[in-house]
């Protein structure tokens, strides 16, 4: 039972066609989190317990459908946050989704061809690691494309969302937020690490270089696409405890607001003979 | 080589936004066409011919998209006119795709969902018999969804064709307009040849009962998508030979506008020394 409840969506949402700078959003923003971390732990778990609770009836209930998204820059914590939200979920009722760079045959198709696949269907939840935004983001800070191709990208990703919308998703879509020192203290660590060598991308370090172009890419990409029907959340991310919190009692609200419910036996169940 | 090209795609052409009625569409009109059936036929085949040179370079040099769209009222022509007019491509560079009433599993997810992965890659050419335009006739004849929901699939058909056009689909929509004698003959017919009792589907039966709002359901949709870059053709379909050159005509023209050639090779051939 959550008995205080004092982070607010409200604080992390981004603003449909607002400009902003992302630099003015504090990557180790603290406010309404518990003072101590292991009180910010506690807390995480009970939201994630009430998440798990709440997954199971969406799939038994089989009627709403879930799209959660995650953006970040390199080492922005996208996996660490999705094995902690949906780590404990019934993977019956989920699909997680990774998107690296597109194939040669997805290449050869339109951006969101190796997307719409896996949307979830009712009674799923689906989530994206990176996702159909990449195919915005990359064009633009490499300049492959003109402005105006670029727009209509821009403007197919919303009418996509409002599809998925209007056909009953639910669509919650989170940037991780990190500075760049922290960046730089995470891609050292990694460096220190053997075990997470692999996650080293050398065309993502490379996009270190290009901090600047992403930043202001994101900065356009989510102001235009945060509709009321699918929001973006800024989350700080800096700090990997805080931020868990934060996108545990995003998603436990948003599953909260679809007050799944376990169907109700077609017949009087108490009058069932078992033999 | 096509010498006489008196066949006008602007004849056949659903103009956008501009209401009409398709009793008004004469299904056996036959202006601009070869008065004799033997000479209809001829000049099909030729059509025909040049189809498949132009799929053929088409698919070489894969840079193109084509999807070409069939709808129709039952007994239409769609089997016949796809077999016609694609039956000799290269099956390499083509994919046919037929759809029924949805799955179960395609019934949980958007309707776009079970259309998306068949759209074409470069070099493809993909033919639809019936298509995502089902979900908006079956839903509003049968009155399934108020008409706020029917208004939004169809705007999602058309920005779902927007994306593809802008991200490089040519895309021609044919419908096959036979008049109601025309699918008694046919369904009459269909019932004397035990070959064809196959393709009796007593759910389509039941659909003639609905002509009159199926017409005029097809009359708001064909209207409303038939949009510069996804053009809506009414082919008079009563006869069959004449319904094929039409078809043929039109493709054709289309292909040409691509004008799809053999890709050069990157060295001088010439020089290459074959052991």
């Amino acid at each position: 039972m959550i008995t205080t409840d004092v982070i607010s969506r409200k604080r992390y949402r981004v603003e449909q066609d607002k400009k902003f700078r992302l630099k003015d959003w504090d990557a180790n923003d603290r406010e309404g989190l518990p003072p101590e971390t292991h009180l910010v732990i506690d807390q995480t778990a009970r939201e994630i317990v009430r998440i798990e609770e709440l997954q199971g009836r969406l799939h038994a209930e089989h009627k709403h459908k879930v799209l959660i998204v995650f953006q970040a820059t390199d080492t922005g914590g996208k996996d660490g946050s999705i094995r902690r939200l949906a780590g404990g979920m019934d993977p019956a009722g989920l699909r997680v989704t990774s998107y690296k760079a597109p194939s040669a045959i997805e290449y050869d198709h339109d951006p969101l061809w190796r997307i719409h696949p896996h949307v979830p269907g009712k009674g799923q939840v689906a989530i994206f690691n990176r996702s159909h935004y990449e195919d915005y983001l990359v064009p633009r800070v490499h300049k492959i494309f003109d402005e105006k191709r670029l727009e209509k990208r821009l403007r197919h990703l919303l009418h996509f969302e409002e599809m998925l919308a209007d056909e009953g998703v639910c669509i919650i879509k989170f940037f991780l937020h990190i500075d760049k020192d922290e960046q730089k203290k995470r891609l050292l660590a990694r460096q220190e690490n053997p075990e997470k060598h692999w996650k080293f991308d050398l065309a993502d370090l490379k996009e270190r270089d290009h901090w600047d172009e992403y930043q202001k890419a994101y900065e356009d990409m989510l102001a235009f696409t945060s509709a009321d029907h699918a929001p973006w959340y800024i989350v700080p991310a800096n700090n990997k405890k805080r931020r868990d919190l934060v996108l545990a009692t995003i998603v436990r609200k948003h599953l909260e607001d679809l007050a799944p419910q376990f169907p109700k036996a077609a017949f009087d169940v108490s009058e069932l003979k078992i033999k």
